[in-house]
């Protein structure tokens, strides 16, 4: 077992997994025994990256053992999306592109949180301050990344920063970067296969707004409607994880990579808080379409919390 | 009034008040209208590397005007030790060198803490990533936060990046390093004519720690003993606090610059977690000697911590 590990968030998506492949490359060559690892399934697009640039995914881990002198976060801060024992262990380093909230530590760290769209961004930049020259295959996975959060460079959380370094990593990867990108993108909207558990559980994350507790699924598609056609096995799953983590709201996203809406489907008692952050109404099916929304981080969880939270900043 | 304000803690110490002055002035080299700020008096410590370097203090501030669009945190990231409605206005980044706790955002900011000894250290780096030079006058500053914080380089928050860093600074400053720092530490350890209010209130700081809430104030001093020559006045006034803040400890920490050792107080309901957490018996003037203590960040924040949350993590 390595002695420093390092990890993305649960649900991991395309960033979350390339990020924490790169950096443990990262580390070692700046000699530190730092292994990869990952807390859920390969999603469907980022299988697609890993396989494009011949990587091997992280192994899968479900608990920090106990050996383990540290462990390094990229990709998420807040404790509740991380691994299950994160209080037992001593956080060395944070890389992330996030808000923060609910992360806490009892010794000085290296914490590193920069508002661009990205962590691979943040790891580019990383790269050349220590002088390390990125290899074709990690170039891939970190263009990947950025292509992946930022729905082809589109995405409202899309800095020039993100922009530029997806060209010069496309560059140095070899591929077109809008081809490379949409054939990703893709491969992991293609839902067909996916049961209602899947998709609901394939790309969740929890969050801490105010005193609720809310968790919020998105899944990249090319006809966000099509998702819905049995709505009532979703809802079914989506009610027994209100159940079981004693969620106020459960927000399932289907957004469509090509049309830039999402269709939501809301449960919990505090579905109208959905209404209010967005001024729509639910319909009678609890779903509303969201124009012009893709980012989960930037649209969705902003918004969200203030109708959670502005009582309290009053 | 200046858009983005930035200051440090309150009960501001060398480092919180010089790593204002020179990040705004980084800031505006940068293209940003900086103003910085300070949320109490000026120790003098500090006034003595300000009048060295012909530098005005920052203006002082309560509390954040509506007016400002965003603020920048130095040398702090804990809600309780900042601003009173810290809540109401936009961070956009923090540079710290502290542990991080009880801090939250809606969006993603830049943050960036390390684990050096000095906020200072950073702006040093900061300047370098910029490629801005450092002033002389800016140079002083830098390296009086440093000298400051980590004690002459003794302190074990010390690293070697604070090292190289004030060798550095003190050769574009002009000044002989273990002479200028000594001077400097000197004109704060004077506390003849402070008031027992003055000496629990200059350096102090407001700590959660598990469910309970921690006050811990720190004054450098030659001969540390000497402080406590009215032991009733002090214990009134922490008294006034604990009972004002609803403390559970307030420890109060008298520090030999010279000999490296710390005579402290304990009071508070939580006393008892100072005698765990370094294995000393507080005499019967609930004082002791905590040998070799002098950091309160690395060497009390952390062991105290640990006897409130341990049962947690058990």
């Amino acid at each position: 077992m390595a002695k420093t590990l390092i990890f993305g968030h649960k649900s991991p998506d395309t960033d979350t997994i390339c990020s924490a492949l790169v950096y443990a490359d990262l580390k070692k060559e700046l000699g530190t025994d730092a292994e990869p690892m990952r807390l859920g399934p390969v999603n469907k697009e980022t299988q697609y990256a890993l396989d494009h640039f011949g990587v091997e995914a992280p192994a899968y881990m479900e608990k920090v053992d106990k050996d383990v002198d540290d462990v390094i976060l990229v990709d998420h801060n807040e404790f509740q999306q991380s691994v299950d024992n994160i209080n037992d262990v001593r956080i060395s380093e944070v890389i992330d592109h996030h808000r923060i909230s609910n992360f806490e530590t009892k010794e000085p760290l290296y914490f590193r949180v920069e508002p661009v769209g990205c962590t691979a961004t943040i790891l580019n930049k990383m790269h050349k301050e220590n002088g390390v020259v990125v290899s074709r295959k990690n170039a891939g996975l970190l263009l990947s990344a950025i292509m992946s959060d930022s729905l082809l460079l589109q995405s409202p959380t899309c800095t020039q920063v993100d922009v530029d370094a997806a060209h010069e990593l496309a560059d140095i990867a070899g591929v077109d970067l809008e081809t490379y990108g949409l054939e990703m993108l893709k491969a992991g909207a293609d839902v067909s296969d996916k049961s209602a558990h899947d998709l609901i559980t394939s790309d969740a994350k929890e969050f801490a707004m105010g005193d609720a507790q809310v968790q919020i699924a998105q899944v990249n598609t090319i006809e966000p409607g099509e998702i819905y056609k049995d709505q009532t096995a979703i809802e079914e799953e989506m009610k027994q994880v209100i159940n079981d983590k004693n969620l106020d709201l459960f927000l399932f996203v289907a957004t469509g990579i090509l049309s830039n809406d999402s269709d939501v489907l809301a449960l919990g008692s505090a579905k109208s808080n959905v209404e209010n952050a967005f001024d729509v109404t639910l319909d009678a099916d609890n779903r509303a379409i969201l124009k012009g929304v893709v980012s989960r981080k930037k649209q969705i969880v902003t918004k969200l919390t203030e109708t959670f939270t502005s009582s309290r900043s009053a």
